[in-house]
């Protein structure tokens, strides 16, 4: 089971659990309701477009393949590519890292490493790179604000729905025998609201602000490394620094992956 | 479709999904009752005056009028105005740019360049931008909270109403048959203030918050831009820079008005 | 209409509403119920006396006049003093001050000039005013709180009034004629706790503390005028720095104030 | 009426109050059972002892008495103690200070003078005594948050309570008679929680919290006149610095004593 | 009754209540209802599937277990072994320390020691066992959002069972007899989201979050003493410093403990 198909399993046997529940006890048409649906969807979804500029919302989509892919950059691997490429410019110079920045698929830890081999100051790389940092979060965040904003707004206009089929129903209270139909369709509106809210954006905006804490986390690990190779750092020092941003089961992989390569060491 | 009439857009499409849903099921001559409308509209209001100085209050048409209109300046706009400046007080001197400061529209860039000329030293230049910065952030905030807290008044007052429509018809309760009507007609209060909070108030509050934070952060950049133009900054790292304050979708944006520059200025 | 009778008027017009729509519907006496209001109100109280100190409760007389009062200082007015201020200093040095003092109705203002004319290092002042800044915005902060509780707790008091109500009707049910006005009295103390909260108290709050916010951002702009007029600052930055404090609205007024002067000045 | 009885004066009114509210209109009888107040006390503890370490549990009565106890340090007395202390400083040396030690009752300050006696150097006395405040703060805060949880937990069983009510009742639904009483029991826990939660855990966690932000100020006061005293500053300026703590009233207070001394060191 | 068995009896008993309270009352097989308890238990996880990566979720078990394990290190010890370390390396030199770290149980505190020896200046050393406490923080916290999480989704899928039984019950409502129970069976969800959110899911990151807190200050102890041992500091000073990190009990634990090696120590 790969990693990244979590998401996906929670959305899908989350939702298979709700219809299961409906089915063993009632008739799943009576949940569908169509006015019900497009009210609580579109209803909060017109509020959000009030609520955000039009680029936001158009990320939308985007930022949903977000929750699906892979973390790009493992820290661990991180930890190894630094503690190489400080051995390296400890060698053979800084301006020798010219060659492995395409080997390197980190953007952000690219742009660094060419401002250290164009001899920026460190203080300026620091200053540039946080900066960075900080207009990446900002943008990501932007994301999960948008899915805080619809897990509010979503329930509201459920609630908002079952108000108007309570007005409606009440209004016209000449048919006894009416009320629990028409109860029961003004409650679909709430429960849509609180499903959508509960099962797909407060999940949603909880995976994604975990996936931007871990990115910002690495960001400050890159820079770290990079100021450390510009600085001449010790690589067995250097490797030793970047190992306190690993966690512990982290700290496990790097070295079972360290005896695999001594092993391999020994044959050269 | 221009960027600025999403909201209005959000609000008469949010609105007429509402009278739809109403249509479909019941009548809308219903979901009409002046009484409950200035209880939960006024009543709420009153409250708003006892919170907010009356300047503040006045402010809440212009506040609105904010929602709608486009935002001043453009970030990308302003790394290339940026870029030129540094460029001609490189090679002309700082009091060079004095003819260029009638061409910018930027309100707070002009009076940070002035002083840049006047020879007002760099710390103080920042400590007045700085503050500046927080007037203006100070008084879009008070705009915004506004607006948070008559999201929160006004579904307080819409359960003002209830109760009293529900105190009225429980004291009276002679024929059952008007408990339906009674209950109906007690129930539009709390309709029209979370109709109030969800689909006006809470989404403006959410669009101001995010422009204020948009304008902080260009005015972070333009003081930075400001501060490195005075200091000779190169013209080309005072770009690159600045660049560090654009997104992505900015950054291409950016680099496709870049081209067509360059492919203009070949035939130069 | 003066500015600082809007509370009041907002509490008129707010009570006005709602007994108003009380009388378009039913009858004002069913909503008159001592035994209601005692519970309520009293009930509250008595919660807040274990929350606060004596003499923070024996303060909320004098915090409810706060709300009626005119803002002692206008931070327009501030501006013009210290630069007449700053020009006499520099022209008959620092103690040429002392006679102005009795002419200041700033309390906060004063003792920072008594310190400049004290002699007093600029360090040890800003650090005192500071200080005493903090201690006033404390002070203030606590009659706030007293409100937010009391916000908290009336509803919460409406509430168990209500509980007590149902359970007393529900127990005796003999009667089904006796449910609807049981519950209809049941309900009131929800209704005045949500009345108090939402008309009197949470408004009351909310005032305290952007009056708190104005005082503290004032007192910063006196400290700072203070500590400049000490350090010879040049009259003419001085007022331009001091502007930096002042919203658009405020250096309207200012300019409009300054050509007055100016005219008045060409006839001396 | 002294200051200290007010939290029990609160209490008893506010119970007093909740009795004569249900009696007037029903009987008491009806509002007390047994298991009612089992499940939401003992519940809600149940759930405190998961969330607190057992010592946390075991201070619960001794924080319920710092309710009732007056504050050990007035800052009005600690203000004559440090300009006293400061002009026997001055005038004897600092090593004349450790006969005053046995005098003072405030452990803190004690601490502080022993080190200044000690000749311990300013930076590390700060150090020390920030650290104390601050563990002292850690410690009360946890006393507060017992009974946030506390207000949090108690509704909730409340509302559990209510729940096991209604589902007993709703699944035998055999007689309609008994309806009304089944109700009224299954609303009872609602009750408790809710009076446990507002009359007692809510107000004891705020006064608490009060209490603590006062001890935290009254000690960084101490901290400030400690360093004072060691730096050897002038008596009055040590006086003036530290009144800028007292709020207004204890301005007031401070003002009649020195009258009063002033008047009987005339005499001398 | 050891101490870390206190989250378990608080389990067991609120467990126990809340069975003895149903079964005072009624029948305990009305309240297990299979169906009911799945949509609760397994949606709220499947939510929880989706916020949070699969590594996190692994580590629930683990989490749970730190709930009933006893804290590893005592404050009090630490200072005692901090002390002997400190009067060891004053005679012997901070190469002698190489030998007690076998005897050493905190890893945290082996890892510091091993830089002193190795010479790793204290910046260094500070900044690095800072990152290490950060991480470790991070890591503790991300167990105790799951629980803090799952607290807020347990109910809200608690409310969506209730809301799919009521829709059912309603849309069907040609049997009066059967609203009684499909009613009570509509309300078990309720029922079972509140009690695993009140009982266990808020109690245990509570838990959690005060280990967590503790755990830090612990930390910040160790690199305090770390850096004073390093230093050369008096054994005396560093007791005395490292001893304001106690609370009051501790601090009496710690001197019982004193007075007997004292006792001992004077039959050397």
């Amino acid at each position: 089971m790969k990693k990244n198909m979590l998401p996906l399993i929670g959305l899908v046997s989350g939702a298979a659990l709700v219809v299961w529940s409906i089915l063993i006890a009632g008739d799943i048409m009576s949940f569908l309701d169509t006015p019900s649906i497009i009210i609580t969807v579109f209803g909060s979804f017109a509020a959000l477009m009030i609520s955000f500029p039009f680029k936001t919302l158009l990320n939308i989509p985007k930022v949903m393949k977000v929750l699906l892919s892979d973390p790009k950059d493992k820290r661990v691997d991180l930890v190894n590519l630094f503690a190489e490429l400080s051995r390296k410019a400890r060698k053979d110079g800084l301006l020798a890292l010219e060659n492995d920045i395409e080997t390197i698929h980190n953007e952000y830890m690219i742009e660094g490493l060419k401002m250290v081999i164009d001899g920026v100051e460190p203080d300026t790389i620091k200053e540039i790179m946080e900066l960075k940092l900080d207009t990446m979060e900002r943008r990501h965040r932007s994301g999960q604000e948008v899915f805080e904003k619809w897990a509010e707004l979503a329930p509201a206009f459920g609630m908002l729905g079952t108000l108007i089929g309570l007005v409606i129903m009440l209004s016209g209270l000449d048919d006894p025998d009416a009320i629990g139909p028409g109860m029961a369709t003004a409650l679909l509106t709430t429960f849509y609201g609180s499903l959508l809210a509960n099962l797909i954006f407060i999940p949603m905006a909880s995976n994604l602000s975990l996936q931007t804490d871990e990115e910002v986390f690495t960001g400050e690990m890159v820079i770290d490394g990079i100021l450390q190779i510009q600085a001449g750092a010790n690589p067995r020092l250097l490797e030793e620094k970047l190992k306190t941003y690993l966690s512990t089961d982290e700290l496990k992989l790097l070295s079972s992956e360290k005896e695999d390569e001594v092993g391999a060491a020994s044959y050269e």
